[in-house]
């Protein structure tokens, strides 16, 4: 029940890729704040009663359904649309899965996972991760975008410079998101939701949960913008940093191996320290754990660093 | 005036570069407290009175100097030293400099520039930049390290295994680092201190500022790492994040060009709409906008942001 919505765009009518020639489900005014409900990425295949057997068993082709697209009047090649995340509304119910062939050490976890969460979408007090884990929730939508200029069908999976599944874990309530249009009526699309994911999403799943979003439409006229950005209203990790963070490192002249080391160093030191089993440690830190580059300018060698949240293990 | 030290190393008692070889100024016992004075990481040939003639008359022999060697008792190859560190004392006066050849966009501004900073070293009130800019300050070592197992002469700028020019903006007071041993005696030093970077340091300097450092060193058995780790107690971005952040993104399949272009377009936004010089740009960037991994899975394009802390500009 949007008080303020124009429009509510309901999760049947969603898409799969993207595509400059998909019908508009909506034609919509700047300005319009149209209420979205969304599917989780696996499009409902995965639910409370799923199993291992389940990641087995999905069906890749119905992978990451948006909802949309909402063509937004006035919209034109060369401006902005701007996105304004005013409120999610969140189903109580996610999963994480280790989907093999998927994430920053597929080679090294092969088989499939999985992991069921339940959390009160009313509190959103933290989620529980087997015995003593409470990971904090801040839903967010994993996947918003325009259509590329380019004709054809475009997989959903890669982000691209009109956005798309960003998976940037800030793009949250109160977020304002600035998107460039290269098609007429920008042709926006939202879903793959959230409940919580750390920056970098390592395993490649975070907590995947149906939810619905209330967005504000808007263009701007002649301000061109190469890619996306953002502006957040406040604090990004206060939900996380409390107790502070355990810190490992990835030292070399690549960013993508560093960060790679930095990730399993955090993997050992996690099964050592609080007896995880390696996949869970992995998955556990692809929902509240952030990769950063801590400096890459001291030729030839970067640091690429992984923080773990220690409340989530208190 | 350290109460609980037992050991003080002036600074003069330093050493350009890592070497097993070098004799150590002090022999500490495991679990000693040592107040180390460390200069700038220009080794005092850039201060209050220098001009950007003085960046172009920089001596690169003289960069980078690091209070030490400490031989810690009973530290054998295999080994961790743990590093407490206690306590920073700022001296009051900093600068930020772009050094050409140097820097994440080292081929788009090849000309020096120098900013000398002042802040209070009692209160410790963000430093101003400019008309408007606020930097709030956190003071940290951008080099702690131990010598390597391999004999010569190892230059100082990159970081490596055994830690050094790590960089990291977290290693600040109250933070635990654990550094692996590869040497007998372990050969501690610290250096090149800061009073504010983000993380990247992206024009390859921080507000560098000569400071003194008491630190705990204390020699763990038997427990080897592969890459130097840390535990801090608790949140690390409050003094940055309390009016949200401007985040620009770079979308794309490497992670060096995605960093390269999330920073160019910070630059060209903090120049557009506060009227910043683009090399003042950078260089804020590089004392106070924190580079992220948002997503490393999505294929194969990953999401470099860079955030920009809006207090710093309102």
């Amino acid at each position: 029940m949007c008080v303020a919505c124009d429009h509510t765009i309901h999760r049947s009518s969603h898409h799969f890729g993207w595509n400059r020639d998909f019908a508009p489900v909506l034609t919509a005014k700047s300005g319009s704040t149209i209420h979205f409900e969304c599917s989780d990425s696996s499009a409902g295949q995965l639910d409370a009663q799923s199993t291992v057997q389940s990641v087995i068993d999905l069906d890749f082709g119905k992978i990451n359904p948006v909802t949309g697209p909402v063509f937004v009047e006035g919209a034109a090649p060369g401006d902005v649309l701007k996105v304004m995340l005013r409120k999610f509304i969140p189903s109580g119910i996610g999963w994480t899965a280790n989907i093999p062939g998927f994430g920053l050490l597929a080679d090294q976890f092969r088989e499939p996972a999985l992991h069921i969460w339940t959390y009160d979408p009313a509190t959103m007090a933290p989620a529980l991760y087997g015995p003593g884990g409470k990971v904090p929730l801040k839903p967010f939508a994993g996947t918003i975008g325009l259509a590329m200029a380019e004709p054809g069908l475009h997989a959903i999976v890669p982000p691209r410079r009109v956005g798309g599944n960003m998976d940037i874990r800030d793009l949250a309530e109160g977020t304002t998101l600035y998107l460039p249009v290269e098609v007429e009526g920008a042709l926006f699309s939202i879903g793959d939701t959230h409940a919580a994911q750390g920056d970098g999403e390592v395993c490649g799943t975070a907590i995947e949960s149906r939810m619905d979003v209330e967005v504000t439409l808007e263009v701007i006229k002649g301000r061109p913008l190469a890619s996306p950005r953002f502006t957040t209203p406040g604090p990004v990790t206060r939900h996380l940093d409390g107790a502070g963070y355990e810190v490992t490192t990835g030292i070399g002249p690549d960013l993508m191996t560093g960060a790679r080391e930095a990730l399993m160093r955090m993997i050992d030191l996690l099964s050592a320290e609080h007896g995880l089993a390696p996949v869970d440690a992995y998955m556990l830190c692809s929902v509240c754990a952030d990769l950063r580059i801590s400096e890459i300018v001291d030729m030839p060698n970067w640091v690429v660093s992984l923080y773990f949240p220690r409340i989530v293990l208190q």
